[in-house]
């Protein structure tokens, strides 16, 4: 704002909203008196609308970025001396690759404070999956976790209270005010979080189609430049993937099927889609903490930690240290197949409504405070392109009371559309930045 | 909301964020739920945000204002057989026509109900200019109101906290979030407290130029425009003028100041500029009110009614039924002339700056609770065209206390702008609707 010496909120507002850019101090004043309770959230929620429709600049997102990040406590994991690399996903379907794909870069030497979130909505959430195996813990303290990242390379933990409180502060609000979907807004609430981890380089893994949160390629790969963007002012090493999510990944969905799946590739078999994108992450991460000289012998030598076992073990190693028990991971008592009613080839998915549906089964969560059932899920037969057969099994509801199974396996079986002939789906790796 | 069963204010704010239409029902809905405290201050400022960029249709704005109008308390003076018929001024400096229109009207034959506002920043206000005269009582209740206009025809009251109280809390909101310059929200919140009064007609003066509010004539005229349809589709009687504010209206700025000024028109004298402001919208009122058949012969009868002292005698007649005494006028001690420092032609006035001037003399107020000054002001000498010499009294402050006063001479002097040919000002009535 011109010619202001004072800070008053109203006129930072006026000027976002007519299309101005907003000095580093002035974002900083705003979000910081915002964090404290100076400024009141009505005045918070109209700035965020302004900004959703004028957008931030490049320079307007890192201050954003970066007040949020120093809102909070920020990692200092320079005792450790290996390179410090994290992997994030925007979120999808059956995305379970992190629970392979950070045993695999820690087997390689190099180490992964993963600090992960829960799942709202249609999307799954890393912790959740993991506190499906009984006894693991994810809450350790910041003390703990350094430790664990010196013995084992790799320690998963939740969000702590004390990294970005201005996030946390502001998403709840965004929920409220139809201010989330804004590529702005979401990059400042991812890269904060992920600069807080005292990270020296990141992967991401940003996701388009019908089960992202971005539903089409364009808007994801904006978000990914941005992302990417952010990530490198900040001083990291950042490669980005858009990776298809038109279809659940893999094959199971809900907490405790993706991890008996994410066993099975971690013994190498399988889903081949799922074992594949674990595989091109892991590269990209290897990459990032230069591990590999080229993405072919880093992918090469992610293939042989996960066939040689070596990522398995590894992970064994890490839910023995955080206290879980896979030999106890409970399973579902009630199964309840979704036949085709037709002849044809799968011509698309409605990713979001396996989401939707498992959420409905008690796997999921509406709001933050739900409780899950960890063993609630689907488990899914054809893909895109797959050819099915009238009376074929397309998917199985996993689950132990009967809540709501009619009107998930309606919910699944409308998310299938068939064609007489077979259409290639979109690669599930579209592009890396 | 499509297939929206639930009231989800979230909901509502993405989809008119999106570009959707809200029904009547939503819209009652979100402002009856905002008015009592149900829906909270950040949903409604996200959603004036959201319609600050998308606007609202012609239907959407009705609903809003009937909202709002149905908030509160509704006057029924339907035990008034004559016509109803009020005047409303979107706010100028120097606009004191109010003063000698509604009694040339109520002189007429008609019934003005007149609930007026305050000033704020460097607009006045009716009510203000009233109180200046010693004893005047503007705080009515709604009985003695109706009984003043049985027995005189006209009445001067401010709003009663019963009427339009969504629209009170409203105007707080937007002034904090930067969503006060919107038509459709500006039109609401007028219209909702003129439909208020139990009128049955209106003639709105919509001003444009420096001094006004919106400061482009074709701004000025989609608000005229909206105003008018709104109050139509409300089954009202509605002209609208669009009148220059350009430069100040008349010589006097200031409570005191402007009500000398109306007693002058009142005699039949007074600055040319006003005189015929005040004959143009009594004009308009008079065929609003079926009291004329043409402008024309509208225009003769307020002239005949202002020249033969029938407005005046009104007048006193309304100020000593509301308790007032106009000999006791009170006048300021201390006057300082501001000379011009060049010769040439007023080729141009910031008006606002005078408005400002007059505030920070202490002639006005910058929020809500401040104390007024009622003889403080400016009366100007120089009007748009005139021709100056150097050392010549452009204007005159006038004030009791020496506050600011160095700082107001200095922003009336840099209000005019002279050029060597005298330059044709804007007509002051530009346009009827």
């Amino acid at each position: 704002v011109p010619n202001s010496q004072l800070f008053i909120p109203a006129e930072l507002i006026k000027y976002k909203r007519d299309g101005g850019t907003l000095t580093d101090g002035e974002i900083k004043k705003f979000v910081d008196g915002y964090t404290k309770g100076e400024v009141p959230d009505y005045q918070m929620s109209a700035l965020l609308m302004a900004i959703f429709f004028r957008g931030m600049s490049e320079k307007e997102t890192l201050a954003l970025t970066q007040t949020m990040l120093f809102s909070g406590q920020i990692l200092n994991l320079e005792s450790i001396s290996a390179f410090k690399v994290d992997k994030h996903s925007t979120g999808g379907v059956g995305d379970k690759t992190s629970l392979v794909v950070a045993p695999i870069v820690a087997a390689a030497g190099a180490v992964v404070p993963m600090i992960s979130g829960r799942g709202l909505g249609h999307t799954g959430g890393t912790l959740d999956k993991l506190e499906a195996i009984p006894g693991f813990n994810t809450q350790l303290d910041v003390k703990t976790f350094e430790s664990h990242l010196k013995k084992h390379g790799l320690c998963f933990i939740g969000q702590t209270p004390e990294i970005c409180p201005a996030d946390r502060k502001l998403y709840a609000l965004r929920d409220v005010t139809g201010t989330v979907e804004n590529i702005p807004l979401i990059c400042a609430s991812i890269m904060s979080k992920k600069l807080a981890e005292g990270i020296d380089g990141l992967v991401l893994d940003v996701k388009f189609g019908s089960g992202a949160f971005m539903k089409t390629f364009d808007k994801a790969k904006n978000l990914a430049f941005t992302l990417k963007n952010i990530g490198q002012m900040s001083g990291k090493k950042v490669t980005a993937l858009l990776t298809s999510m038109d279809q659940p990944l893999g094959k199971a969905i809900g907490n405790s099927l993706e991890v008996e799946e994410c066993i099975e590739i971690l013994k190498g078999g399988g889903p081949a889609d799922c074992r594949e994108l674990c595989l091109e992450l892991a590269a990209h991460m290897l990459m990032v903490a230069n591990k590999a000289t080229s993405v072919d012998a880093a992918r090469k030598r992610a293939t042989d930690l996960l066939d040689g076992r070596r990522a398995l073990i590894k992970f064994e190693e890490i839910v023995k240290a955080q206290g879980g028990d896979l030999s106890k991971l409970p399973r579902a008592k009630k199964h309840l197949e979704i036949h085709a009613e037709q002849d044809g080839f799968v011509s698309s998915i409605n990713t979001e409504a396996f989401g939707i549906a498992s959420l409905i089964l008690g796997g999921g969560r509406l709001k933050a405070s739900d409780k899950i059932d960890p063993v609630v899920g689907i488990t899914t037969e054809k893909k895109l392109g797959s050819q099915v057969r009238r009376g074929e099994t397309l998917a199985t509801l996993h689950f132990n009371e009967d809540k709501n199974t009619n009107l998930a396996s309606a919910k699944v079986l409308e998310a299938y559309k068939f064609s007489l002939q077979k259409t290639e789906p979109e690669p599930l790796i579209k592009a890396v930045l």
